[in-house]
């Protein structure tokens, strides 16, 4: 073919971060990252959920809705402006003040120019012991899309959204090449090692599976650290779309982590694996139920 | 609680079997290999797909239909008396003749006391280079169900169908506890070892995730060996509602394996991962587009 050929290739940063009870110096904290990963190259960085500050959802308690802000608020003002000082588009996880007592946990997609070109509310929303996020989030309503950005066409999902197949479809439906997960999945003090392999594997591969079934980049950033009884457990990665895991983070300390991928493998995969051509979409419909009996 | 505790316990057999080109020959082996698993304590064992032949899809050659059958038919026939005989419940994969031009790749499911309790008509037919399939059979028309039987409620889906998650969770919300894929998958003849590798784990990846986002068990039987350029690679599995692969076949042999299960880890699992809690089945309705955009 005549003409330029586009790039084709691009470079992702992920922030893994260890969080201090200081909300100022974890917003220092992820300028510095991005920073350094941006001059390291980085064309997208992604910021680990609710960056500001510990995992408060560890507890049920009011006073913690003081941490939340806007979408146009300290978070992604700050951001903002660095996107578009460095020219890096930057996935920015919220603790989101919508209304008086209408809270969600959120992604804001800033592009490099430091627009706003997404926003994703998580829709799937946990409520386990030590994760007691339906206290504080109402679930999304923006539904699940994916948005073009100077990095290419992305989508944003929010962990617990993690373990849904139908999540990750979508987005890839709406034509998602890369899907970013910002996370904080730990472990819970007094399990044993065996148990905490378990669970970090599974959470590997249902991620790796989303790649595989889609035909997808995915990008998991988790954050780092013993936070009273919860040890998050990093490991944030980056895989190809056969689901083969590119680079890996530790488990146990911070890491700036620069991956290159290639967007050709995406449709090198799907011709290869042609799922898209062959779903059933007309058996589909009682994916929309609760249980079949 | 008062009253007798039932039994949670299942041994499975999986039968991974060579075919020969002599299909009488593949039904005598199939009989001897089910025989043995019973013999060992299976209670319910599955046979690999289309296991009275070579995998003729190979080639789009139209004197193949004379390999196909009815539903009750030679092979279902035999096997049933065999499923009474040893009481045993069998999953049978045949090339099913329905009606004069109208053929389907379906698994029988016979209960112990040899009568059909379940018909699967595989949903979604692949078409790749030695994978002809679309040539031969028509899509499944009795959609993704899970059916009663004397092992407990299972559900079985074929071989190209473990690539999509839409068809496991469909079945897992039919009540599916143990969900079976017999299976011809292989690597092709002139690809390196490193490709081989990676397409085997995107496939036992691809089904371990199925197990962890649904919470039952998966076990996939494939066949092995050798056939012109095909070489299938068995590699059979059991594995847990956490995606913990609790046994496997080699790649190279035949092999009957028998493996103990314990259906309230199904319980166990989901309520520690209460994901059936939290599917947001009021955004997931584009799943029925085949794209968005």
């Amino acid at each position: 073919m005549a003409g330029l050929t586009p790039k084709t290739t691009r470079r992702i940063g992920l922030a893994q971060m260890q969080m201090s009870s200081d909300t100022d110096q974890n917003l220092d904290h992820a300028r510095e990252m991005v920073r350094q990963l941006a001059q390291s190259g980085a064309e997208i960085v992604c910021l680990p959920e609710l960056f500001r500050s510990p995992y408060f959802p560890r507890e049920g308690n009011t006073s913690h809705f003081e941490l939340a802000e806007p979408i146009q608020g300290p978070s992604t003002e700050a951001l903002s402006r660095l996107a578009a000082e460095l020219q890096v588009v930057l996935i920015v996880p919220i603790f989101e003040k919508r209304e008086a007592g209408l809270y969600h946990n959120t992604a804001v997609v800033i592009d490099a120019d430091g627009q706003v070109a997404h926003t994703y509310r998580k829709m799937h929303i946990p409520d386990d012991p030590y994760f007691y996020e339906k206290f504080y989030f109402a679930p999304g309503d923006l539904g699940f899309h994916a948005a073009d950005c100077r990095a290419g066409r992305i989508a944003t999902l929010i962990c617990w959204d993690q373990w849904f197949p139908e999540a990750a479809r979508l987005v890839a439906l709406d034509g998602a090449q890369m899907l970013f997960y910002p996370t904080a999945i730990g472990w819970i003090d007094g399990e044993d090692d065996d148990e905490n392999a378990a669970q970090r594997e599974s959470w590997l591969t249902v991620q790796r599976a989303h790649a595989i079934a889609n035909g997808v980049f995915v990008i998991a950033v988790n954050r780092v650290g013993q936070e009273e009884n919860l040890n998050f457990f990093g490991s944030s990665f980056v895989c190809d779309p056969q689901g083969r895991i590119l680079e890996q983070a530790a488990a146990d300390k911070e890491q700036a982590l620069i991956v290159e991928i290639d967007l050709n493998r995406i449709q090198e995969m799907r011709q290869g694996w042609p799922f898209l051509r062959d779903r059933r979409i007309d058996a589909y419909a009682d994916l929309d139920k609760r249980f079949r009996r």
